[in-house]
Formats: C-alpha cells, structure tokens, sequence
C-alpha cells in the first residue's frame, strides 16, 4: 500500500537528531522513495543526517518541493508520484512536525483520497512543549498561530482572550523573531496586570530559555529576545 | 540544579516504547531520583521497561501520586522533594505527554517558583497525531478537552465553531470512550452537512484507525469506535 510518513524535524538544526527523534524514523527515512519538503536546501541537510544502505546515499533520494509557490495542479502530480511509488513517501516542515503550525494538511487529505496510508511520527513541536513548559495548563488550549499586526484587530484578539467563554482557555501564538520585542510591548499595554504570560525562546536549543510571569512581573523586566524564535503562552484565569 | 523531567507515556502500553521516545528518554528514567504519577500500577508498569544500572531495580524508584485525590499541601511537599533531591525527578501522565490534556501544570508553576529546572521531553501525544492524521489543517487549532454534556450546552459549543471567528480553527476534542457513539451521533445531527469529521481511534496501536469525511457522508456510514480511545477533529470552513 502506497505511504506517506509526517516526518519530524529538528527545532535547532544543531542538535542531534537522536535526542528528539525515536529510533524508527531513521529507519523510514533510510528507506524512503523521495521526501517532500518546503526547501531544496533544507531536505538535503535533513536527509545528510541519516545512514542508508550503500550504494544509496541522500543524494539518491529524490525531493519535491511543497510551499506556498506550489499549485494546485503540482499538488496533485505530487499525490501521483506518492500514490505510484513502491517506496513510502515523506514529509518535513522546516521545523518540528509536519502539518502542525504549518502547511500541508491539504496533501494529507487528497492522499487519503487516494488510498495512500498515511503515518505521523513522534518528534518535537515548538507549541506543545511550550505549552508543557510554561506550566499555564494544557487541558484545553488555544494555537492562534500568527496574531493580527493591525493594531485594532490585535487589541480586539488579546481582548477576546479575557472573556469568559475563552478564559478557561491556554493561549498561544507566535511571532516573526524580529518582531518579538514589539508583540511583547503590546502585550504588556493591551493584557490585563493580572495574566500569565509565558515566553518559551530558543526550544530545544543551547540557549532555551522558558519564562512564566504575571503582565505586573514583566512589565518590570523586558525579556531579550529579538530575532529569537519564540512562543508566546497566555492564561488569563 | 534540582530538575523535573516532563516525561512521555506510550498511547498504547501493549507497545514498545522505543518506537516513540528518543533514547535520551531511557537515560533520564534511569537516572531518575524519583517519579510523579497519577497511579502507582501505572508508575511501577512505566518504571518496569527500563534499564536501570544494577543494583538498581525498578523497585528502587520512589513514586509520589498526583492526581485529583492531591491537596495542596501534599502539592507543596512534593515540589519540596524535588528541590531537596540530589537527582531529577519525572513526572508521567497514564497516557500521552505529561501536562498535555492533563492536570500537572501547577506542579511546573509550583516547581519553576522554587527554582526547579523543568525540561520537557518529546513523546505521542494523541491530539498532535490526530491533528496531523485528520489532513484538517494545523496552522490553527483549538483542543476542548471534554465537550459538554448537557444536550443545550454542547450544541451551542458546536454552534460557535462555526461562526466566523472560530471557522478557521481546527477544532479537536475527546471523549469518555463508552459515550463516543453519542457523541457522534449529536455531531452528525448538528453540525452542517458541509462540515468536516476525522475520527483517530487506537492511535498507536495496532488497530489505528483514522477516517476524515463530510458530515453527509459519515451520516451514511456510523463508524464502530464503541469504548475505544479516540479524538474528534472538526473543521467548518
């Protein structure tokens, strides 16, 4: 039966795959008969990670490219070439798990169409272990994924945040990194004194650094953390 | 520096964990000073596939309960536990990551306050792998935990995931296995003919099973899911 693997990838390009990866996904991606992904670039680095069966190398598995310049058409010869191939297929984001803060949900779908079994591995998400780590509670939760940058819109999201159908909720969003320390401002003007907020920056990195604090607390002490990845986490109970 | 490790638990225990954790997984249990869980059976079974360097048994790890049974002040002498011990400590949930769709995060603000390191590990998690597997989209999505109950309540919750602020969200939510088919049912007589459903069942497991479909064609076909684990996926757009 035809396959596609979601495929995990690393948060931190530096680290060693095996602290974050289980140990079958190098053994599906030894034996995959191509990999999609959003870059050229970056499916090469990730196939050069893992150790197939000489004479394959990564140089031997073929890439198809799926972003946002990506049509529908292309999309579709894509679920072919999966649907046709002896080998499973694979799928990468440019960070942590495929199809989770990102694209792709929509091959997902018209591969089932297909027929092709598809499969999820375990691996890192930026979300999910901000989410843990801010210890702000994860029974129910929110990802917003980008927030409004349109001033009015914005304050109007943070303020729904506060009602009470959305109070019982764990809110998190991201940011462009360059824009971090802007977003955190308007936090701090726009969130009432009394809300969590936690930053999670540089997961999985050397350099993670995860901070929980109410809006009054943070408002003493602005955080650094321009042009850092980072994840935003809210309570606001 | 005391440190609390935020552990992963398998889906299904009749599997090998190997498949689902890094191996760094392995190191830090069997390094552990002691571990937090919901249940002792479910703490001794979690302890018991590991390796740990003789004379160390299983047996040897001390385990501390925390589930809805926990007063506050047992809470306190906990984190007071971790911050005294010489090694680190875990905490498991009985299935999946640890704080996700579950109780603990206290424990984390609790710990963080006392100056307790706490790290995060990578694991299943059956909200991410249905999310990934439903192909509903995950660039924005709300977890409900339990839906209500009560007839009125529940149907004005499925009401607001499709008006307009809620129709770009993904929406995921659990039940008590034994009330699934009910709950399916209240679904398909109210949400729009339009919508969309997954339902992940056994994710993990060797009877997995993960179906997407409208909502007119799933009246047409009830799925058998009777008091199995599964996560409902919504989308309305």
């Amino acid at each position: 039966m035809p396959t596609l693997y979601l495929l995990p990838n690393l948060l931190d390009n530096s680290q060693d795959h095996h602290a974050f990866f289980p140990s079958t996904v190098d053994t599906i991606v030894a034996n995959l008969g191509g990999l999609i992904a959003e870059t050229e670039k970056e499916a090469r680095r990730y196939l050069k990670r893992f150790v197939f069966l000489a004479p394959k190398t990564f140089r031997d598995v073929p890439i198809l490219l799926l972003n946002e310049h990506t049509t529908a058409l292309q999309k579709e010869e894509l679920v072919e070439t999966i649907a046709k191939s002896p080998a499973p297929w694979g799928l990468i984001s440019d960070c942590g798990l495929a199809c989770l803060a990102d694209p792709g949900a929509d091959i997902v779908l018209q591969a089932k169409k297909k027929g092709i079994q598809i499969e999820a591995c375990v691996g890192p998400s930026s979300i999910v272990l901000a989410l843990m780590l801010s210890g702000l509670g994860g029974q129910r939760f929110i990802f917003h994924g980008y927030l409004p940058r349109e001033e009015k819109l914005l304050m109007e999201k943070l303020k729904q945040m506060t009602t009470s159908s959305q109070k019982e909720y764990t809110h998190l969003f991201i940011e462009t990194p360059y824009r971090n320390q802007k977003l955190f401002k308007q936090l701090c003007t726009t969130l009432p004194n009394q809300s969590w907020l936690s930053i999670a920056c540089n997961l999985t990195s050397d350099q993670q650094w995860v901070k929980t604090d109410r809006i009054a607390q943070w408002k003493k002490e602005q955080p650094l953390f321009d042009k850092l990845p980072a994840v935003f986490v809210v309570r606001n109970d």
